[in-house]
């Protein structure tokens, strides 16, 4: 049926392509997350009433130190420093990968990228020449809410394939807007309708609306969709709960904001782009006030990985942490995350529970009244006890730093060890031996290497890399 | 009569002396204060309703980075967290001075600590041994406030002269309970009274209570003493406004904290110690609320200068900021600052705005309802409009960086310009010809030097410093 939705598109009409599609998705979904057997599971006209409606916010290349509410002392965040105000900041949460694509392939199916092939020891990330992307057998974030009757959108940049075959629309989104990939890659062929060059494009469901959107309005833009989106939601009848997945394509390089924002932050305009993000999840949680779904409605905000530090000021903060976007020392992989959802997550908390970007999926797949696919690896966690404020250490123990296709790093614990280490752009890759060892809880910064104080848990650590590295199943690479 | 007070103090009993010192403070804070122009000033006798009260908290080399509030992933600061989410973060807050001594001196007096020679070149802050302190010609904060009817106290570390003449019962102070110096210091003669050697001495008031008090015990026994001064002074008849000055010993090494809170921190003995004082801030908010005396309680947090990192991680951080105590890069003097009061200080707010301890002396002496001394050089702001909420940028635009009696590095707006650098404890200083300069606002953690692109700024900062040194009149060194 697969076959059937993706190869003779161009000679069918859309709506029967797309139709035949969601059909094949309902299909597998159904199949992995066995949700046959919940007596409320009746696919997409499924009563949606009491699941929380889901919103996920993903920044680009925003560091830990980024934002007011951890810190940053020029960026000015006063609708996410609300956000954290009234919701828990998780303070050891992970990004699953240093990268934007990786990063993204393992938020949206809870499996580490080495699982989908979305990571390369040769190509970090996907580029507008590539012509791979998220495998259909992967189970999205999307897919499974879809499943359990959600609307579902994507509003913004998504990095997991440009194909036809790879867009939001075949991976459980209704709807995307927003542009494929990274706001800098220009002019490679962009689909497999042909060979034609064609500069960065803006998508609205499978359609390039768009070459080259002045992307001064791209946050504007994508906060009208989402606003929309959330409307248009919540008007239906019966209302059906809805996921909206809001990648934001700021404050990735090159930066830029509209006017209004432009030149307003003492930060410059890194600090314009953030404040703009700012003011736009500041919109997205008044619709959700105003529309009296916040205590129905879980929010997370959080990055997709470290600050760009070789853009200099044009990148971002990753505040005591070390290093940046594409390292594998914390500030590579270690966000903000800010889960708001009034009632359920109690106001004014943090948590030291050790959370990542993989537990996402099971959290809300459960939160959703799904179940969790027993057919594959999953890598995540249901950390919905800790979002609750009932369980203060989670159920995440470790943590595995993938630079690309290599383990560089374990955490177990309060432990981090480094086999190898890398600058986040550039430089030669230092293999240690013996490894670096850091205590992170006391030592965030990893400054104070105590490998030599430690020997046992040195020993325990290599072997969880030796484990792993054995065990764990790599698809074919996706992105040569 | 500050001799009569001061010289034959073996002769007269305490009551006399303590008269006669009280005497002759208000004659010369009546002086400095030119308040006699004020129809409500009356001296001790003053009717202080309406007045707010003061609770002035500093840590003892705590960061920029080292709560939860700005930041911090392992140190659980809650009290701290909801006092900052009941008021206003400041983001660019400055300590005077870089180490203990002489950022004391200017908290307490508004004035730079090279004008009461409270620092020196040659020594950096009093030791057991020294026999000076703050000139009883400055007027403090608690003298100021004392004569504006409110009733007074110390509880902490002092730092300020440790001979009878010099303790915070000559300044201002109706009570004091707490370490007249440093936890680490010991050993040398403590007070006048002879030549006997002394170890770590725990002061009430004039007497040495204990010697070598047991230091884990010390946050909460201040904090019973503070608990004890509020519900003391609100409880008089008439009520009477208050000051308490409540600086704390931790977290300055040797790091020590009661079994009730050792281990319970992720971040190890420095945030045990950490996460007491949060308690104790705690404590305070809490009896305040419980006097239903809140709303008219100006509260601050802060700090004496950054991390001591050399201690390692008996040390603190300072966040995205360079280096710490010791030193003149940001690390070492900008700290983190909360202003709370509700119904006056916006919950949930920051400002961006340039302030300094200096500024704490002018901006209480206003709201208390004094006028400022005008015989004096004063290098303190009134910061109340921005506490208010009705000044983002502050009366402050610029800061001069002191390591002990040397201008390393000024600040105007968000232009740095280094001098001189040299890492906090220890190493040799580095004159930098040309200079450095950062633009603070858009890089905070002092990375890029831009000297060389903006001629006019490094100019016009450079001329600002020989400005300085030419007007600035050193009082003689009590340092050594």
């Amino acid at each position: 049926m697969y076959q059937l939705a993706n190869c003779p598109r161009d000679q069918l009409p859309t709506l029967v392509r797309r139709l035949l599609h969601r059909i094949a998705t309902l299909v597998i979904v159904v199949t992995c997350l066995q949700s046959t057997t919940d007596p409320t599971f009746s696919g997409e006209s499924a009563d949606t009433q009491g699941r929380p409606n889901i919103v996920l916010i993903l920044a680009d290349d925003l560091g830990y130190g980024d934002l007011g509410c951890y810190g940053h002392p020029t960026i000015r965040t006063p609708n996410l420093d609300r956000m954290a105000a009234e919701g828990m900041r998780l303070m050891q949460f992970y990004s699953a990968a240093p990268v934007c694509t990786p990063s993204r392939a393992a938020l949206l199916t809870g499996r580490l990228a080495i699982r989908s092939g979305l990571c390369s020891d040769k190509r970090r990330v996907l580029f507008p020449a590539s012509t791979g992307g998220l495998p259909a057998e992967e189970v999205t974030l999307a897919e499974a809410l879809q499943a359990r009757g959600y609307a579902t959108a994507c509003v913004g940049k998504w990095h997991l394939g440009h194909l036809r075959k790879y867009l939001p629309t075949r991976n459980g989104f209704d709807h995307y807007f927003g542009l494929p990939y990274s706001n800098d890659m220009h002019g490679a062929p962009v689909n497999d309708s042909g060979g034609v060059s064609q500069p960065l494009p803006l998508f609205r469901d499978e359609s390039v609306i768009e070459s080259e959107p002045d992307q001064k309005l791209l946050t504007e833009r994508y906060t009208t969709e989402a606003v929309g989106f959330i409307r248009d939601s919540t008007g239906a009848t019966p209302r059906k709960a809805f996921f909206l997945y809001l990648p934001y394509t700021m404050p990735h390089v090159p930066l830029a904001v509209s006017d209004k924002f432009a030149g307003r932050s003492p930060r410059g305009l890194y600090g314009d782009a953030v404040e703009t993000i700012d003011w736009s999840v500041g919109q997205i949680l008044a619709t959700l006030r105003g529309a009296k779904i916040a205590d129905n409605t879980l929010v997370i905000f959080t990055s997709d990985n470290g600050p760009w530090l070789t853009r200099r000021l044009n990148g971002g903060s990753a505040g005591l942490l070390r290093d940046g976007k594409g390292s594998t020392w914390e500030g590579g992989m270690r966000e903000p995350c800010i889960a708001w959802w009034p009632g359920n997550v109690a106001a004014g908390t943090t948590s030291q529970a050790i959370g990542s970007t993989l537990d996402l999926f099971p959290t809300i797949v459960k939160l959703a009244g799904g179940k969790l696919p027993t057919n594959r690896e999953l890598d995540g966690y249901d950390i919905s006890q800790v979002l609750q404020g009932k369980d203060a250490r989670g159920p995440r123990d470790e943590m595995f730093y993938y630079r690309d296709a290599s383990v560089f790093a374990v955490r177990k614990g309060p432990w981090k060890l480094h086999l190898t280490t890398q600058t986040g752009y550039g430089g030669q890759p230092t293999v240690h031996n013996p490894p670096l060892l850091f205590h992170l809880e006391r030592d965030p910064g990893e400054s104070f290497d105590v490998a030599k104080d430690h020997a046992d848990v040195v020993a325990e650590l290599k072997k969880l890399i030796d484990e792993h590295r054995r065990t764990v199943k790599p698809g074919p690479s996706q992105l040569e």
